[in-house]
């Protein structure tokens, strides 16, 4: 009897693992660190181990497993199963990785880039639900992005499509990580957007999270949006920024796939309306005047575990 | 016996029609005046007896015809054949025009962006060949887009996907005639380029260019390249601004919707290989090192019969 899908998501840091029934209804999830330095073999033995665990606890065994969904960032060979070199998983290099996990599962697996399995799991069951054709965004470290065409995830020719966080929005602008300037993700994810408030300070900025800064010797970009809640003016201007990064995305993707809804999730959007608001101001203010447009700019709803939700969907898909 | 494919490319200022055999082999073709003034009726007679004639001319009559293809500018309601207000059709408000043409000719029609259209054609017949995933960029008057994913045109949820042009490249930047600052269009459109050098002469830069605006009253995009080709170092700076806008437009679809191979067609690629090197060094230099891409930059090889070209196969997919 087989009905429990797996979803799989794979960060630098921490795997989240989940078991959906048919209807991808959460039964049981887990966490559990990476250690990517331990390499793939390790990893791997770890990430079934994990689900063998979580399944007995929830009175289920390996044999009630219909297939396997596995997220993890790129850019990766993601129909061929081949996690090339990836920048935060450093001794994973040409890993065969669907492959291992179907030989230690005994499962279908299915490989696909984390941000895209997000934007599935919104599409499915969370905030894209009733639509057809949608871009998403996740804002946390950096900005991962995914397109749903006409009911799909658009792809591309390499399975690299949708690395929205890489458009370039302000040339000869910022260093991005990627080695690109100017990137959206140099700007507007949460990470960039608590960076620019840091040198902004150190350059001599006057605001209320200075002091944080003392203090911690950092500030998040949930420090930058509670100073901002508090009438903070440089968290505002500092929000303003990733604001019009992001409705700069949204103007251009609005010309290229022309999305009915935009979805935002991650990390960042904890800053509540007043963040999605400035957005919306922005995209009204730049868009053109050609014709009307209809977009719907909106956060995420199904919050962190989007990624294994939507892992676990794309695995319903493949069984 | 019906084998007769008619291509459309309606334009403000010529309607071009072409007929096809079954292969979308040319059988002959024609242009006339849209004389748009004239209003949506006057229109769509002067097509459908232009049709006519070009069929009697090549040995054919309307009986031969299977299919119609029609591209026009956006943006407009393709799938519902209504052109809601066009730029340069000022008198075609809310104008069922796939209806109109298609009671007249007593044939099926399909109704399409002219970019779209001209895209298709290349897809099918031209620089597209051999994959599955381009993107298509013609540098007229203004700049038109179109996009292929896995083999099939991307519309997008209202019809106007792909208006490329319009991708923001430099925010705060030239004011385009869409109403939105900094459009690729304001920089890299044949007409564009040709401007931005007016301007700079006008503004006092030096030039070999500043005879010719003198003696013409006006600059076009051919003189800017051919005062290039003779090394005027300003018509190389010009030139380089359209390159630049150019080459980041193409990384930003790279990292959208990943194509194969990215073209460019129009008026602006006649400058040959030194404007296709000039974006190619820019995108070099400003795309990821994440990994290598192999994304081909080309031109494309219709011409200017792309567009009822790409018509005329569209008509042939629906008949």
């Amino acid at each position: 009897m087989k009905k429990v899908f797996v979803g799989i998501d794979l960060g630098g840091t921490n795997i989240k693992i989940g078991c959906f029934d048919s209807e991808i209804r959460l039964i049981c999830k887990t966490s559990t660190p990476t250690e990517a330095e331990m390499g793939p073999k390790v990893v791997i033995e770890r990430i079934a181990e994990t689900i063998e665990k979580l399944l007995r606890d929830g009175g289920f065994s390996f044999k009630d497993v219909a297939a396997v969904g596995l997220g993890c960032p790129g850019p990766a060979r993601y129909r061929e199963g081949i996690i090339e070199s990836a920048t935060n998983l450093p001794k994973f290099k040409n890993t065969p990785i669907r492959q291992m996990l179907k030989d230690r599962m005994g499962k279908p697996v299915v490989f696909e880039n984390d941000a895209n399995a997000a934007c599935w799991g919104e599409y499915v069951l969370g905030a894209g639900k009733g639509v057809k054709d949608m871009v998403f965004f996740t804002l946390g470290t950096g900005i991962g992005g995914g397109i749903i065409n006409g009911g799909k995830l658009l792809t591309g020719c390499g399975d690299n499509a949708a690395e929205l966080g890489h458009i370039i929005v302000y040339p000869d602008g910022r260093r991005c990580n990627c080695g690109q300037r100017g990137c959206a993700e140099a700007y507007a994810s949460a990470s960039n957007t608590a960076k620019r408030a840091v040198e902004a300070i150190e350059a001599g900025a006057e605001s209320s999270l200075k002091k944080t800064l003392e203090e911690k010797g950092e500030i998040t970009s949930r420090d930058v949006y509670e100073h901002l809640k508090a009438g903070d003016e440089f968290a505002k201007e500092i929000t303003d920024g990733t604001a019009e990064a992001l409705a700069i995305l949204c103007v251009n993707m609005l010309h290229t796939t022309e999305p009915q809804r935009i979805v935002f999730a991650g990390g960042m959007i904890a800053a509540g309306d007043i963040l999605l608001d400035r957005i919306k101001d922005y995209f009204n203010e730049q868009i053109w005047s050609l014709k009307k447009e209809t977009v719907e700019i909106c956060f995420a709803t199904l919050g962190e575990d989007a990624g294994i939700i939507g892992a676990a969907a794309l695995a319903k898909q493949i069984s």
